[in-house]
């Protein structure tokens, strides 16, 4: 690989030649512990379950997953079946459906398929890595001086082929001797900020501060933060951008504080295809990811849950939304 | 009592004639279960437990604590120092120093002494008591039609001496068939929404919507929602409120969408002799609340963790505080 990936996070995803290791992120931190999976349906079940998570990521599994199927079949039909059984794994994520794509519309011929594959999914792999090292240098330049970040969810090494997208830009503020504090936000109901960033973040030395959702708002009042840094799962033609919940509401909070907000995505998440936010159905998990702790009730049996994974922020609440290619900016901003 | 508490949720403090009876609201809804304190220092060490929580309903525990120290005291030194213990133990929550400073002030001489603490904890419960009902319809009265409802953390019979502040105007509302849907935000970190409102609306026969707290955003902007309203563990001479943390977010997420924020908090939550919200020190609880779960561990060891319980919101955030005497309304509202 071309550059690190950081100095001490585990890589989500790995090609052993035999299976795609997938690294158990619904553990962590309290157990460092793998998922070999040995066909492409394995892989899709992982992709659903959550064992690997975060759009870029998903996509570098799903595209090492076509690599499993094409191990076993020479027939395109069945690995145009694979793929639609991968992208159905997570239907918000729009770079799940890039890579599946990306590595059927290179298989052209039955001949040296495996080949085909495996390579195309290592290309997807390596330039992730290198969009997000170019997207971490791209949106620091926006930034000046030292400054305070607050991030949500999970953006670094375990949400992508390597170094991160949002963390991406925290880690080059870091290694330019400009970052201040970074607040993250807990994200609840996975806690991809307590159990993931604050976890990443500690192996390179970075102390992050975490807090509970709710609390942005009193951190962003009391001037400990200049800019909001998130990434995204799917960005639309008009730039509204989908990303975990709980992103929308920063970005009210932070404009309503004149704090700036930074999405951080690669052009892999661009979805054309789409207008607007408006057109996406958003998925929903189940209640007991809010409804229970560990295997315990924390809500009445039968309880109401609406648990939508993601949220829409329109473009016009955004200053920049930075990609490996450049840094867009809403006509208003 | 004069009115019903609500049909079926149980009484969080109960006078036995021996002990103050709390039901240990840290295990519902798993548990039901009860503590009996003996002694003024067993209520003080209750409350900073948060076996019982809620302004409000602290406020008749530590008068009731005061009960108890008059049983083995005729010393109104002792007596004094016995309060001063009891509003130790939470120090935002203005209900708790009123309580105990007006059964201290009662106490004039020796003579008498524990049937008259007695006597004054009794009427500080009943009183409450007769202020929720009050509230509930005041805050009714100010919203027309059908009101679909946002509320956060507990504000019920549970966290009052019954009926509820915020959640007293929803029973209202549903009483007068008037209630449209009510979402419950969850509140980390000690999910008092979810444990503990979303159980005790369940015995009425309201059935919540929970969501995580970062969901708010995206369920106003959806349309779902007409007004939010919250309690109040203090107000300032200003109007600015201090409520569970989340609830200033929530105000300027109301305000972005064009909702309404109501704030019901009975006269003994406001404190006059306070400006506003600057001047109060907001109280930090353990980073355990935030990095573990059932004993498990959710986020890396040696995290730094902010945890403020409270965040406050300015007036002019607020369009309606209502309280037992009347209805507030900030000037530009």
């Amino acid at each position: 690989m071309p550059e690190s990936i950081s100095k001490g996070c585990p890589s989500p995803v790995t090609w052993t030649g035999r299976t795609v290791r997938l690294l158990d992120q619904r553990w962590l931190p309290a157990r460092e512990t793998y998922v070999d999976c040995d066909s492409s349906d394995a892989v899709a079940e992982a992709i659903h379950a959550m064992v690997v998570r975060g759009a870029p990521a998903i996509g570098v599994a799903a595209a090492y997953g076509l690599a499993l199927a094409a191990r076993n079949t020479t027939r395109l039909d069945a690995l145009a079946a694979a793929g639609q059984r991968l992208k159905a794994a997570r239907p918000t994520a729009v770079n799940l459906a890039w890579a599946v794509d990306r590595v059927l519309a290179r298989c052209k011929t039955e001949q040296g398929l495996a080949a085909d594959v495996l390579a195309e999914a290592q290309a997807i792999e390596a330039e992730d890595l290198r969009a997000n090292h170019a997207m971490a240098r791209h949106g620091a330049e926006c930034l000046q001086g030292t400054v305070n970040v607050y991030t949500h969810c999970n953006t670094g090494s375990l949400a992508t082929a390597g170094f991160g997208t949002a963390l991406g830009v925290v880690r080059q503020l870091h290694a330019e001797g400009r970052l201040g504090q970074v607040f993250v936000g807990e994200t609840r109901p996975w806690l991809q900020g307590a159990r993931l960033t604050a976890w990443e973040l500690a192996m390179d030395g970075i102390e992050p501060t975490l807090i509970v959702d709710s609390a942005a708002a009193s951190v962003m009042r009391s001037g400990a933060v200049d800019v909001v840094i998130t990434g995204a799962d799917r960005v639309t033609a008009d730039g509204d951008v989908l990303n975990k919940i709980g992103t929308y509401s920063l970005a009210v909070l932070a404009r309503h504080h004149g704090l700036r907000m930074m999405v951080v995505a690669p052009m892999s998440t661009v979805d054309l295809d789409t207008t607007s936010a408006s057109e996406i159905e958003i998925e929903q998990r189940p209640a007991e990811e809010v409804t229970a702790w560990n295997g315990e009730r924390v809500a009445p049996q039968g309880v109401s849950v609406f648990n939508p994974v993601f949220d829409a922020t329109p473009y016009a609440l955004i200053d920049w939304i930075v990609t490996e290619q450049g840094v867009f900016t809403p006509p208003a901003s």
